[in-house]
């Protein structure tokens, strides 16, 4: 694809009162350091972890932000805006530094994903690209590793892309799905962009376009008898899968093997038992069942109990959108400027002040136990330090890990959450406390605020 | 925004059964007419009717298909195809004919919102991408309208874009929310590839990173007097409504007038209740009140109900996502290839076959009264017929309607739907029957299918 980088693509895809405010610290030269901290204030229903992804895009915007000659134009058009001003944005860059938990950690409530550190204006401006992507990616990873979770140990194949919101959520969502343990994904421009594996079966239609479903799936078989899937539940779910056997059998005789059946429609767990026997019984064995049809971690642990031998899960719109939380109460905020920490008191929407660190303490035999979250200037507490530093001066300071790296080190710190936290249904609340340091100044600064802007003493 | 045309972006953006079963058609030498009919299976929870959007994007879409050296290579490099199919796909162009409800056409669920009849590779092909355009710009106008129903004529605006499932989404949400009523948007980039009205406040970083709040409502409103609308909960809405009236006072002495107050958090329908008088006590009636924080059609229905004084709002995540419906039971199903009408049997998921047109009568006073959806070719019954020919030999054969003019449309269309079905909560549903021919058609594919397939008599 011949595109412009990120940031430069989407310096306009900003809400306007970035600009406006940005116009008025311009306004009244307000150059110093903010620091915005970008955290998601609650659980939505049955979460009780969250794993972080989207960082390198959030990375790359702000290695490239940048206003084209077309978007100062645009903002000119507007006549809301001074040529001071935007000769100004026609110069800015992205200078600051960013704090932030590597992809595929898995964090909790309140905690700081990533920190971001500018002159005031580079950091505002930036608010609305990196809230969309770190909360789109975060998302899909955090539904896609509770669909892993629940297949337990059976792999899974992102299979939303018709039904996600839009194109560029199906190329996000084929990543994070891969990043939170999925095989691979049916998009092929994910596959050719990320470097992802591609898996595909067949479609209905391709079944109802031929005479009869047993040529269409001998045809199939004869083209593609590396990666054959046989969808049978056009017609009929037992028929389809004698015909498949059928087909199966003639593979095996040029010396080929069926890799899988698909069923995509009825009881799940009742038919492929059914079909598993068919195939059984044909001396098929090896030939593996695929499901796809509304699946979630939800069915997916539903078919599971209910004994279906049931190999692969084809993972579709439910994942792709987040169905039963489709989105996440995200937030970046303001927590210091110009060197004084500051917050806002509106009901129920408190946030922690000042640059922060979280710290995480393991059980003895390794489990995740307890994280803290302090200031990043106090005396550390027990326990290892989550938030790594990314970026200064505008640019990227270390290598970032590839996907596979960081698919790797996803699996190696789900591996520390204990199951209490991972139940599909109410999970339990990881302990997370606040740092004697952050709560002095957290209760300092309460103090101050309502003192100055409330007159209360 | 340097891009190519969307056809030769999202070529490769497709699930890999699509190029699979392409490369069977192509190697049968199957290259008759197909027709795919899209439409949405049944209703979320609480629709009871949906707005059709994302034609124009659909059409650029076919329009510009093709593959270019780099996706070609990439399909290459994963072993699965011919040189033979790849050459042809090089040259591969979509030349076939849609039809389709205009943009902004309020329909039913079963009946199809586009007909694509094309060689069935061409109509194979476009499938993902097509799926995912409309439903994801339905879903959302959808939404919106409900929205823009239970604000009674308050002017609405899209808030959502930092929340909404990637920066794709962000632009067609608040594409379609504006095609169905809204007011305009926060997003940017929306208003210049679009058009669209832009709007914007402050947020409270604005307002923390003063010294005080009175300071940060100054600065805005000598820079924006044109535009000012002062957030005023950072604090305390009270005291804030208080400072926004002294700088309403100090903008009325420059002979300015300062717009809005928005409220952003706790009980909305009693705290506007309150900054209304103190608003009002100092004179400035004619300060109108914008509330954000979680709106959605509920509750911008309840503020409303409990009497809150509320002129406009700003409607963010909840639409954005449509989050009580993330998604639409949305299918693009083969109907016909090389003359024949086709079926799927599966179990619930029975299409409706063939080419076909949907017919609306209305009552005297001009309401809508009921669909029935008819074979494309029979004799047409009573009504008005809804779809419309955009598309023939790959090339658009119409002018297409402007944003606004769809706009216009969707407001004509949605002042004819009795307000049984436009409910918030489990609305009526709309009656929609079969014609004799389609019908009849139907369950003799049925009967036949049964036959072939299945072996029943």
């Amino acid at each position: 694809m011949t595109e412009l980088p990120l940031g430069q693509r989407f310096s306009l895809l900003t809400d306007l009162y970035q600009l406006t405010m940005a116009a008025c610290y311009f306004d009244q030269g307000m150059t110093e350091e903010a620091t915005f901290s970008l955290f998601i204030r609650k659980y939505p229903p049955n979460r009780g972890y969250f794993v972080a992804a989207g960082l390198e895009e959030a990375l790359r915007y702000l290695e490239t932000l940048r206003f084209s000659p077309e978007d100062l134009a645009y903002l000119e058009s507007t006549g809301l805006f001074s040529a001071k001003f935007l000769s100004y944005l026609e110069g800015v860059r992205f200078t600051g530094e960013v704090f932030a938990l590597p992809e595929g950690s898995i964090f909790f409530k309140n905690e700081p994903v990533l920190e971001v550190s500018a002159p005031i204006i580079e950091a505002q401006l930036a608010e609305t690209f990196i809230i969309n992507a770190v909360s789109l990616q975060t998302l899909i990873a955090s539904k896609a590793a509770r669909s892993c979770h629940a297949a337990q140990g059976r792999p899974l194949i992102d299979f939303s892309l018709r039904r996600t919101q839009g194109t560029d959520a199906g190329l996000k969502v084929a990543r994070a799905s891969y990043l939170a343990g999925f095989q691979g994904t049916s998009n092929v421009l994910a596959g050719r962009l990320y470097g992802l594996p591609i898996f595909g079966t067949m479609a209905h239609s391709y079944i109802t376009s031929f005479p009869r479903e047993i040529e269409a799936f001998r045809v199939f078989a004869r083209l593609f008898p590396g990666i054959t899937t046989l969808l049978i539940d056009t017609y009929d779910n037992l028929q389809g899968a004698r015909k498949a056997a059928e087909v199966g059998k003639e593979m095996e005789a040029r010396g080929e093997r069926l890799q899988y059946v698909r069923l995509d429609s009825g009881d799940i767990a009742a038919i492929s038992k059914e079909v598993r026997k068919i195939l059984d019984d044909s001396g098929l064995d090896y030939v593996r069942i695929l499901a796809s049809g509304g699946f979630d971690e939800f069915k997916i642990a539903q078919v599971l109990a209910a004994g279906g031998p049931v190999d692969s899960f084809a993972v579709g719109t439910k994942m792709g959108v987040s169905a039963d939380a489709p989105y996440f109460d995200c937030a970046y905020k303001l927590v210091k400027y110009a060197g004084r920490p500051v917050m806002k008191l509106s009901t129920g929407k408190v946030t922690l002040v000042d640059q922060k660190q979280i710290y995480r303490r393991y059980a003895p035999d390794g489990q995740m136990l307890r994280d803290t979250i302090a200031l990043r200037g106090e005396a550390a507490p027990a326990g290892a330090p989550l938030l790594e530093k990314f970026m200064a001066g505008g640019r990227v300071t270390r290598k970032l890990p590839t996907l596979p790296e960081s698919r790797e080190f996803f699996h190696s710190q789900f591996a520390l959450l204990p199951e209490s936290y991972k139940a599909l249904g109410e999970p339990a609340q990881f302990p997370v406390d606040l740092s004697p340091g952050l709560q002095d100044l957290q209760s300092r600064v309460e103090q101050e605020t309502k003192q100055r802007e409330l007159g209360e003493s």
